[in-house]
């Protein structure tokens, strides 16, 4: 349970009053009693309200809000406010702002316009949190510490000399000696060799391909500066209040923050999960940063931070959720391990650059129907109070590293086509359309609990990385990797000895030459029973040491040698895919894995219909969720109850964007 | 008449002597001679040449070519020389500089380089103009004052740090007081409350989305800062010759400019045009700005300043003029109110960046298809003299106002795809192809003159506009309004009280939410009278109040409810857009209202064949201009006689791209 | 024979022992006894590694490869080592670092940074070039000079302060005085007089369209400052080494530098050629370097100093050489002229930006297909001693001009979509595929060995040129010229009288205007026969005047008029092209102009086969190179011998990718 002050299913927004006459606050409070709001998000972007001019601080009118809502039974995720600061900031220290690569200054005027390695702001920012702790450490409506907003979202790293002094350091306590640093940024190439530490910086512009070691411990840094930030914030918090649960929001698949890293240093974990309603693979693709949340928090409930009722504001074109949609979109984030949802924002604002993103309270007011959308679903999650604390237990888990992220995507590449997200997506969306419930594992991390593991395209591979693998499968799992793993170190430094040279002895091959495709380029496969399937992005040219052919290839740079393995190790099994098979072939295939490991989905269900289990000691809830536009019925194994009917049923009946959860047994 | 020295069609072209050695003047005026040349713009970019050095005049080469135009008749369109400062302004004053968003600072080595609020730019051309209209104020040859050149073509707004303490200035004369600026820029958002002037500036580059009021109020700065400059030359030139008409050349559908404001401080519009021969709707997009032309001038006659007599060089491929078809598209200006056709440039350049750009003297010479045509039309104007004063008397109006222009398309909207240009011709295209003429107008201008008004889009609505069509409509006019239109007041905040609260009333609805379309959406509706079809772009959920449904949307969004509706509001009939039609479905749709409202053509003419009517008193002229590739015939109501060979007619035949203008009566 | 001490034909890589330990090199050495490596290039990037500290150098290193090199019998290309500073060198004088137009300083981190104009840069290079030139003098592995490296590849300009004095002083030395460089560069138009030296500077951002004439002598300017680099290194060089020859490796077709110019410095001409296999074309586009090559040397050998033996690594998809196409392609430019055959690199780095670019020793090792074909070709290739010092005899030329290719893509001409690259490539590529061998000349060279010349687009042309031109036809030779030729002079300044004034007399007629289509557009030719023939991207207006047609454009702009003409000229024929003619046309064309001319192929030989002959006095050496995936067989005109073989054949079997070299007679 996230928290002992609320223990029911979380259920609010963003809550700008400060954007309000206070006339409006009494009508706020009324709503959210009628929505059953119990939880909002207060002063997120309010430094400048706290703190009108430097040194003054103001926290009447917040004292205001907060008795408001404690009066109203409505609890505070508070922040610490310290998101955007004031303009004053700028204008007094413009050393506090951050750079662009191009040397441009980014200036107040929208939001987040800070250097995370300036201590002025740093300072500024540990005053005001400082502040803020002290003041409502014992306020009652205070359930939740909000710090900071979004880390990164808009300025993920800063190029100016303060950040340029701090990578350095930085890289001091990382290498020692520079002799180090030339060894591990490989400077021998290109004649690039430091002869003093202030000739190290980050990769600003240069006439070509800057060196690729330097560019993946500027983006390691760029993650811990901001890191750093953030500890900074939950330090002073923890010792002000040490009982209140401390998250920050992430953003779901976020390239440039090492989340493993990040989630270790918060209570609960957040998330802010816009998907797009224009796009039919949305209902996957938020799945998969669902289930990535639920692991960043080693399993642990999580809170739907962000997410629109209706649409948002900063895409070219904003489709707005259908009816019915947002209600559905919410369950599936339950389903896979939520235990609040959160919208941004309560209120629609009258002015600035958000005024046209969705909110609870429409600009059309409450005869709305996302208005009552809004009430109906927060009635609902009333009912719900069994759920949270509840896991979801997967039986596989697709292998997941920022650092190979960076590294493989760094480009001067043999393909820069292959693109972690998509590759990902390649695994998650037939296991989404399989109802397999996955984790996402660090390649470092415990994989003993599972019994299949998929590794999409891991370049990077620490050689303990390595050997946990070979311990897995040799345990008796199944692990299934794609081509371009395993090639470089954590210097992004190739290993030597034929690739993938760490995992050839667990795969049982030698990859001798790569030969990517055009994007257009379609590649023939011939599996073992004969069959022609078709792939692209990739060929590898493999030799075999043991593995056996799945499918070859038929046509292009390797045509006639194999393209798909198969490798009995220890225990278990190896898959290698030397190629990219195209999304029904890959579905198959990872179909019968799932089979043959013993991974199976909770329950038979119709195209479209998305099926997840958690479980909380004995109890158990099966959430079927319909996201086709037709109506459907699944049989179930055993009668069980719905709990927001309270209806015993060995069938359900569900209506196009309808839902149910059962509580099984 | 715009000038009594000049009482016919004005005919001629840019004349920049200062390229030639001035043996080739001689020819030069010969040539006019033989084309009928009366009015030639000199001087525009001879600044370098008039103050070679800071502070030296040169103006001996100046008197020798006006005295050589006044002998050989032809009159000069006199400019004040400051487009384009020479190299030593840069150099001696670098802060004269323009300098982009980004901080790049613009040179010398092309054209226009100066920030419009610099104070050293203002004076030194001020004294320029000074020197020149003393110098010149009693030559023969003067007839009208060219002011500058295009203001803000290439540089129409300016980020230096002399631009932004203007922009300052400007604000602190707009609002007072900073928490009234605060208010007006709802900077309760994001945390952007100033605590200072000094703090506030343009929206340079920041993180995200900068503030919308902030860009706003920009765009009403960049505008005003450059109207300064023109006022400031004006005055000048006022002072010294109140009799000469005063204009600077426009450049139609010009965003940066809010050519409404402009116009109120010159004498005589004039318009840059360059259609694209390679654009099939060209002529209706010409036509369009010069409607628009004709009503910036209150109605009075307008000045094509410059247009090609074949092609420009400017476009990445530049399709020449077809044999006929500068002679067509010249009458069409003249259609529309011009009282003058005139050209970039007389004589084809032999260096620079513009040497490829037609030219009434081509670098062919004179034995060309060119000249020929330049000949031949220059002779055929002097048949024209009952023209000018001439004017167009239209029944219908297209709303345009250059603040919700700006506000429209600033980013985070429901849909960047709805830009206003787009949609201004979605209802000038077709009601061109009826030969419907129209004006434009300003929402809070006059509109009890006009049987019909269309209003593209007008997101940006001030609540006395509001009441401005409320009257127009309760005294029997017939409206017809887009989709996002009356959204935001003039700070760019959103009407509360549902969209599109101003109007509401009048339209007797309600729109609760906005669902624009992916770009290659189409969605489908139902008419009144059962037949389906095609609209993209946008969808509105329409609550009736009052009006009636026109269309229903048969898919998409809102499938079922209104898409299209009709209001009788007092003696006079609104109809409401919640979506794009298509374009053949608007072109029928705005034909039958028109047809309602009583607005008609001057003829019944076959497709292709432009029709236009201009009047002075009890003369009236009917243009008909044939812009397909076959010969056409009409029938006349009445006889008529044909100005240009003095024929009288009751059937006229056109050959492809023939013309003829006739006097009714 | 390029060099006394290698009498055969070279074979081997760039080395860079700097980036591997000690123990590598004796196997590298061994390797390269295998696989026949008889020259190597040597330090290219040690610049750092030289000289850690500013002033204090470490030769000891080189020293030890050098020897371990001779002990091998293998002989070096020592690099000079300018090309890359190392950091130290940005960080004691940030002014030696380049700066982009738009003002972006680029740092070290990657290679190249450097200001071509900088003086300590060339200070500090020279004093290293004079140091390794003395050390090594000597040394018996010493067999030919590699100055820098790829110069301009990717800094070809800078636009720093130093840059922009040296412009000055570059201008001034040009022109004498500022009058002269005010008519020159055309300074009356949109008044850009200068009125003092220090006004003027590089084409720096401008509002609109810079200054051409500027333009272009920027472009002179930055081609000469990078040879005065060039030309101080050799200097030192041939002081010290008289005997070793010098060259530095170019780089095709490539834009910034005038090789015809840097040629004249250098003893050899060597090229770096990295065709993409996934192009269809990349045969006929690397035989068109190759040609240019033997052209800038005037005939004699040349080296292909760098070509990857599988993948590149800075394409975004870097598709490998098929099996056998890395022999066929290294055939294809022995036939060409080369005397050499060098590869980047001796072997795969570990680390850097480069890594994933092929190498003769892969990532995989010596087990792999990549190696085994470099040894095969290796030890193929100690059987051509006898081809070194043979020549490539041409009977038809095509015209090239650094100085016309700037000035024609400068922009705000007619149409963007004139690019010469594409023109040259429609004049190329169908003489490549009748193997008809061309040269590449200077239109003010000797033409009069040819019997056909070929001249795209050359719209910047010297009055000489034109006289050379005119001298060329009359002597009885053949000339083909696009449209868009002859239209400027050196300064960019129009020829009047009508285009293409110098030209007129040659082809006899004029056009009076230009057409250009857009991209999509098709055009309609008839030719004499009647045929109906494609044609796009421009039409001219032509009037004949003694030219005939050979073809009429039957649609567009100038539909019925001329669009391709000949000209009897003294004994000889011009022919005149006033539209693009698509592929086929053009191959048709240039065939049956070919015939007429007396220009033939070696041999005739099916599609897909390309034959070139070289000659050496009275020995002949015919190439048989297929490209086509189809064995094919060829009928020689008298037996020959097989210098692989040794075998005498009358008949020729080539397997796919497969090759012959025949001694005749
Ligand atoms: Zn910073
Ligand atoms: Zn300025
Ligand atoms: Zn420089």
């Amino acid at each position: 349970m996230i928290s002992k002050k609320l223990p029911h299913v979380f259920y609010g927004a963003d809550y700008n009053p400060e954007q309000w006459p206070e006339e409006v606050w009494a009508e706020d409070v009324r709503l959210m009693r009628e929505a059953g709001v119990n939880l909002v998000s207060v002063g997120i972007f309010a430094w400048a309200k706290l703190e009108p001019h430097p040194g003054e601080y103001d926290f009447a009118w917040l004292d205001r809000v907060l008795d408001l809502l404690h009066e109203n039974g409505v609890l505070a995720n508070l922040a610490t406010a310290t998101a955007s600061p004031p303009p004053w900031m700028a204008k007094l220290y413009p050393d506090t702002l951050p750079v662009t690569r191009e040397g441009v200054t980014l200036r107040p005027g929208s939001r987040q316009q800070y250097c995370p390695s300036s201590s002025v702001y740093r300072q500024r920012a540990a005053a005001l949190v400082r502040r803020i702790a002290e003041r409502y450490e014992d306020h009652p409506a205070l359930a939740m510490w909000h710090v900071n907003n979004e880390y990164g979202c808009h300025v993920p790293e800063c190029y100016c000399r303060t950040s340029a002094a701090a990578f350095r350091e930085w890289l001091r306590s990382k290498y020692g000696t520079l002799a180090e640093l030339n060894r591990a940024w490989g400077t021998a190439f290109w004649s690039q060799q430091y002869s003093d530490w202030e000739e190290v910086g980050p990769p600003l512009p240069t006439p070509t391909f800057p060196n690729p070691t330097q560019q993946l411990d500027w983006r390691r840094f760029s993650s811990d500066a901001l890191l750093e930030c953030f500890r900074m914030e939950a330090g002073i918090l923890r010792e002000i209040t040490p009982e209140i649960p401390i998250t920050t929001n992430f953003m779901g698949l976020f390239k440039p923050l090492d989340y493993w890293e990040w989630a270790r240093h918060e209570d609960v974990v957040s998330h802010d999960c816009y998907p797009d309603p224009a796009d039919p693979d949305a209902p996957a693709g938020a799945a998969m940063t669902y289930d990535l949340m639920r692991s960043l928090g080693g399993g642990n409930p999580w809170v739907l931070m962000e997410q629109t009722p209706s649409s948002v504001n900063w895409r070219p074109v904003n489709v707005p959720k259908r009816p019915g949609q947002m209600r559905l979109w919410s369950y599936a984030a339950l389903a896979r391990g939520a235990d609040g949802i959160m919208f941004f924002q309560w209120r629609a604002s009258k002015a600035g650059a958000e005024k046209f993103h969705g909110a609870l309270v429409p600009h059309a007011g409450t005869d709305s129907r996302v208005w009552r959308e809004v009430v109906q679903l927060g009635n609902e999650l009333k009912r719900l109070d069994a759920l949270p604390g509840s896991r979801g237990e997967a039986e596989a888990a697709i292998l997941l590293d920022w650092e190979s992220w960076w590294a493989l995507e760094l480009g001067s590449k043999p393909s820069c086509e292959v693109r972690l997200l998509e590759q990902l997506r390649s695994y998650y969306t037939p296991l989404w359309h399989k109802n397999i419930l996955v984790d996402f594992a660090h390649p470092e991390g415990d994989l003993s609990r599972y019994r299949a593991v998929f590794v999409p395209n891991l370049y990077l591979l620490r050689e303990t990385a390595a050997r946990n693998l070979e311990r897995f499968v040799s345990g008796g799992g199944t692990l299934v990797i794609s081509f371009f793993s395993g090639i470089a170190d954590g210097h992004d430094h190739i290993w030597l000895g034929g690739y993938p040279a760490p995992l050839r002895k667990l795969l049982g091959l030698r990859v001798e030459e790569f030969a990517p495709s055009t994007p257009d380029e379609e590649i023939l496969l011939r599996t073992e029973s004969g069959d022609t399937r078709a792939a692209h992005l990739w060929s590898d040219v493999i030799r075999l040491e043991g593995a056996e052919p799945v499918a070859t290839f038929a046509s292009g740079f390797s045509s006639g040698q194999p393209a798909i393995t198969r490798h009995r190790f220890g225990r278990g099994t190896a898959y290698y895919l030397g190629t990219q098979p195209e999304e029904a072939y890959m579905a198959s295939l990872l179909e019968g894995i799932c089979q043959e490991a013993g991974v199976r989905p909770p329950l038979e269900a119709p195209a479209g219909v998305e099926v997840v289990r958690r479980t909380a000691g004995e109890r158990s809830f099966l959430f079927a969720l319909n996201h086709s536009e037709e109506p459907v019925e699944l049989r179930l194994e055993d009668p069980a109850r719905d709990l927001l009917t309270g209806e015993r049923r060995d069938t359900l009946q569900l209506a196009p964007r309808g839902i149910a959860i059962l509580e099984e047994g």
